[in-house]
């Protein structure tokens, strides 16, 4: 029997964190230190893929040295790591000796007696080009498995999508990874690499910043998506901007990419959490084209900026916004109050309504409709509002992705259970894993 | 000889509404109530293509009755109708059971026995996969033809585009339209499909809403562009939001996607007139970075917000917008007027210009310049302002569209004739019949 | 040896400027006047390829005198021409006769008797359709270099991007490019023409103007990258508004596509000029949403716009924008002032930089911190900020892009290396081209 390439050949559906180390550091006593650091990560700030790095972050001349590091440190310290390990070796689409070098950094790690390969869940391969170049990746690791007795298949394959022949790849996946001549059913990973992306695509900016590529990203998700893949996106360069890097993924997730590289350990506890359903609802309001978040004040959600201006005069509400005036009656008020608000639901609110809609299904009933009620204070003018939505099947089906995920999560990452229950208490946590089955 | 995709294998050019209506409804005297009701629409209100859903807006238990109240209320009604006729029935390219289902929908609903395949132009596919699934429902028609005796291709196939394989698939239409084991040649509509499309995607955003998925609606569109066919946006939930749908469908347009889903009646009657050009010409205006539709006032046209500040002082002009201040003469502040402004022609207008330009192209010249000339007051001061735009042979092509879509609906929409005549006159609507052959 | 389609198969690796010319005027004394005045184009009003255009810009009736005057103006002035030369003929996916036509102006341009061909670097096909529709009018080029003795690929084929379908063929270049029944390495200029393609795509805005099209010209700037050819946007039609031609032009870099068509000498100079690094660096600031740039005073960086109010306080900082207000100390003031500035660098300090970093990288260092410091004034109050930028091998590669095509020029455009020492100091220009080896 044929398998259908959108059914995932892997154990995580899911993967928020992506997170490299150096394999090798010149000029230290141990030059393995940055692995060793990392493979003690536990909790929120390790990640779901640990990714020990022995191409861009190590210097060339230290790569030899790197990959008997990754052996070493993965043998002694894999099966206690919380995540999945995929250390990424030298390759170029341009470069024979590089794909050479590649081959012989999979060779070494993946010896088994080195003793790391069982923790080892697969490769990752950057510079990829169209898809036969794919192939000849995919051909290195199914040598490496034959040589050392692996089963085929065994050794998963990611990459590092960083050109626009690798974009294109994307596009034939389906087709290809059904042919008996490959193995690309272990494709994991379709990971964004934006600097070598913009380098190839020769791309310029005026301050040198990135650009934002919305289609590469889209392309991505849509590759994941048709080939049973995760797309990932690539790194965040502005470690100090937490704000600006929870902004990208809220981006990512609207476009289906769950997945993030972190450059450090409190990049990685940010994009561990950022794509949980979050602890408490909240509201947000359109304040001149700007979507800010009310804050809760004794159980009403109040606005207090300069934006929109509301006044009571003459028994009728003056509402001033985006340079014109309106004036409004109570319910005109309550639906231009409305218009500009909506509801970010808390895990609690997700598994809540899931559970309702649960018990109206078996009910008999395919559509309920959800209220919503609160106080929003506007310019200190308190406005009653309620929201109805109506959830039918195609509504229930698009709500269980982010508790698909938080399932995803507790099942592979138990380090983290203890965090979950912190955040959101015990009995939400349980609630959260019994929905949607 | 060979037929190329690109020439169109059906009536309509341009499809503007896209209704469904449940097929059958537990619970009522007559569960065909839905149907019945809207098998009477007409005018402005019936769609340009009417979809009894015997998918998703049908309970799954009622889909067997469903399918024969298709067939009856269209054997009595489907003469009268003034729209197209495509029942959708249920498919998915992972589950062959719903495959044998929406077999044996089209089945029963195409029997000549039941009276209404002469009224049932096609049928929608839902859930399509990548271009093989396609075939699939397109060799299930093949079928449905042959036992019924229609003659091959005479039903059309529309698809939901609601899954990543669907999207890629799009691009190998041309290409897999021209084999001889295919009658892929019936395709008519590509319809995007978001919420399940979301879904597949495994995308979320924080409070629910669907992302705008702007890629999924040019592939729709240049994949239909490209195959002959006509792309048509999906369902618009916010039935309330009538401002939130026309902008929709505004930026549908500018992406050469003309049609869209409509959920209600009232819906249709928007989506059927949103297309068409305006009665009357109107300036637009950008104030702060927003784009305003200026008031008419005594032929003048006014902008009255506290977006622009404009004041006369000591001789000079000070115009003050985005933060900053500008000291103008008076041919700058028309200039930075004329900047701010556009037009938005009515259907008297452009079908004006297309005259005027056909009578220079049969006197011999390839371009001549347009003149408009009006008079903007912006803070209570008076501008006249006067635009030249330049007409070649690709301008006047490109102004066809909405010309090409007026006649189109002219040509195959006779229950709207009088409301075209009531809207805009009945010298306007000849003018525009007889311009561009 | 098969070559790889990224290679680049022609002489410029950058295109700034595609400046056509009406071939054949009508009612003029020399119906080839307009191309004579072109040919005598010399440094930054001389585009990087020049097109004799005897399609659109030329009346259909004039074209075979057309293809003539080209032959004969480019005879005599073609030597001298700066630029190269890629004239326009006819051709339509749909129209066997355009073809015809397109086979026979080129036949006409190249025969060896005229004098023109050695000049003529290849001939631009618009209208062009699938990929086998760009075959034929490869193939058409091949017969023509046949029939007059010149080496097979010679001339090479630049395509205007106006379908869906063309859209499409771009992602199929790379696997069609090797075959051996074509000579398609002959590629060079991917233009996008973006009035016949709305018109294709049926595209309608309210006012008239054209689309964005961003995904058209990403995948554009994508097939060019993947198949080693060059990107160029299509014409900039409000010759007036060179603010906009700028925009356009800094967004489209920021997608890898350098080059834009232009319809004027003046739009050729601005084009000519905007990809190359600016002779000062400046600083950026975000002010409410709105990036602009600092007024440079006495070596300091001033904002005197009312977006951002900046106020000392009771010995600490408020800083108002957007409608929140922040209270902040010295060095939260540094910090929130630095996430709203960014640093444009000037070609001096690109130099700078990549001396800087090949010098450590020889001497062993993989990655430094690049600082940057300035005096930045808001509202009065004086700032002083630092940033670091880490700069690696990736960095490196990226900052070269600026550099290369500054190098691509000046190898290129003799005629232009007044310009350039003008612009920049000898100093400056001496070193740009001494990096990056």
């Amino acid at each position: 029997m044929t398998t259908d390439p959108t059914d995932r050949h892997y154990d995580r559906a899911f993967v928020r964190t992506f997170f490299t180390s150096p394999t090798a550091v010149e000029g230290e006593d141990d030059s393995a230190k940055m692995l060793r650091r990392a493979a003690r990560l536990r909790g929120m700030e390790a990640p779901d893929v640990w990714v020990p790095d022995n191409e861009d972050a190590t210097a060339p001349s230290m790569r030899e040295e790197g990959a008997e590091n990754v052996a070493d440190v993965v043998a002694e310290h894999g099966a206690d790591f919380p995540g999945e390990i995929h250390p990424r070796v030298v390759w170029h689409r341009d470069r024979p000796s590089a794909r050479r070098d590649g081959f012989e950094q999979m060779h070494t790690i993946a010896d088994p007696d080195r003793g790391a390969v069982d923790h080892v869940d697969g490769f990752v391969v950057p510079e990829v080009g169209d898809v036969d170049d794919w192939k000849k990746a995919d051909e290195a690791m199914t040598v490496v498995e034959a040589e050392h007795g692996l089963e085929p298949g065994s050794l998963s394959m990611s990459v590092i999508v960083e050109s626009g022949e690798a974009e294109l790849a994307m596009g034939d996946l389906r087709a290809e990874m059904g042919k008996p001549s490959n193995n690309l059913e272990r494709l994991f990973l379709l990971v964004d690499g934006e600097v070598d992306y913009t380098k190839d695509m020769r791309a310029m900016t005026p301050t040198g910043e990135l650009p934002e590529w919305p289609e590469l990203r889209h392309n991505t998700s849509r590759g994941a998506s048709a080939a049973g893949l995760v797309a990932v996106d690539g790194p965040y360069d502005d470690i100090r901007d937490v704000d600006g890097y929870r902004e990208r993924m809220r981006e990512n997730r609207a476009r289906g990419m769950t997945g993030i590289w972190s450059l450090t350990p409190t990049q990685v506890e940010v994009a561990n959490t950022a794509p949980l359903p979050p602890v408490e609802g909240s509201w947000l309001f359109d304040a001149g084209g700007r979507e800010v978040e009310l804050d809760r004040e004794d159980g009403r959600f109040v606005y207090d900026g300069d934006a929109v201006d509301l006044d009571r005069e003459d028994g009728e509400y003056v509402l001033e916004a985006e340079g014109t005036e309106r004036h409004l009656d109570e319910d005109g008020l309550r639906e231009a109050i409305l218009d500009r608000a909506s509801y970010v639901p808390s895990l609690d609110d997700v598994v809540d309504s899931m559970e309702e809609f649960e018990a109206a299904k078996a009910a008999g009933r395919g559509a309920i409709a959800m209220t919503r009620e609160a106080t929003l204070v506007v310019d200190g003018v308190a406005v009653d509002v309620s929201t109805d939505r109506m959830w039918d099947e195609a509504t229930y089906q698009a709500a269980r992705t982010p508790i698909a995920l938080f399932q995803d999560v507790h099942e592979h990452r138990p380090d983290q259970h203890d965090a979950l229950e912190d955040r959101y208490g015990p009995a939400v946590v349980e609630r959260a894993l019994a929905v949607g089955d």
